[in-house]
């Protein structure tokens, strides 16, 4: 077909690593990401965006320095830019993320976490 | 609560209205917008900006001049700049939409269907 939605329970399933997010569209200068979650993510912050998270299934949270968010199927939270936060999932949690093009997952606390940013599925 | 996440169903459940998007959060300049849709839209197109369909609940259809997409629960699509579009459903379908600020939901072409573009929920 010529044109063709993006399914993105078929995306998630085409990959099984967490942490490691991956491009399904982009929107003007900005991408539209899934990724699984699972476990705690490191503390880091992005200074330059802010940054969405929409959970599709599953539950997650992020925890702020002085407070937490949790996130069920059909909730969205957007992180501020320059506020330090931590995602994490008791459980396998998969995520909607928009974000600028070339955001870093893990922001300016690279680590052995940090994916590479520009892989699409 | 200090944080709090933002519950779509919940914010589409606070409004009846179709083809009235509205805004539930903000993404640097980008809005994140709710919307529920039924019948037939009209044709429009943005010449600034591409503009993100994500099909909440139910089905939808974005007709464009040279084929059609469906979208159902779980699909997106991302319309491209300056490409006329019409959605439409033929029962009602809750959307989410991301854009940038200040975006009409008629695009180019004013009409009845032309919502006001500032609307929080």
């Amino acid at each position: 077909m010529k044109h063709q939605s993006i399914n993105l329970h078929e995306k998630l399933a085409g990959f099984t690593e967490t942490w490691s997010p991956r491009i399904v569209a982009e929107l003007n200068d900005y991408q539209i990401k899934v990724a699984r979650l699972e476990g705690d993510f490191v503390w880091h912050k992005h200074d330059e965006t802010d940054e969405l998270f929409l959970c599709l299934h599953g539950k997650m949270a992020i925890e702020l320095r002085d407070g937490v968010v949790h996130l069920a199927e059909g909730e969205l939270y957007v992180v501020p830019r320059g506020i330090e936060h931590r995602p994490r999932a008791a459980e396998e949690c998969h995520v909607l993320i928009v974000e600028p093009r070339g955001v870093i997952n893990t922001g300016d606390a690279v680590s052995k976490l940090t994916a590479a940013g520009d892989r699409w599925i």
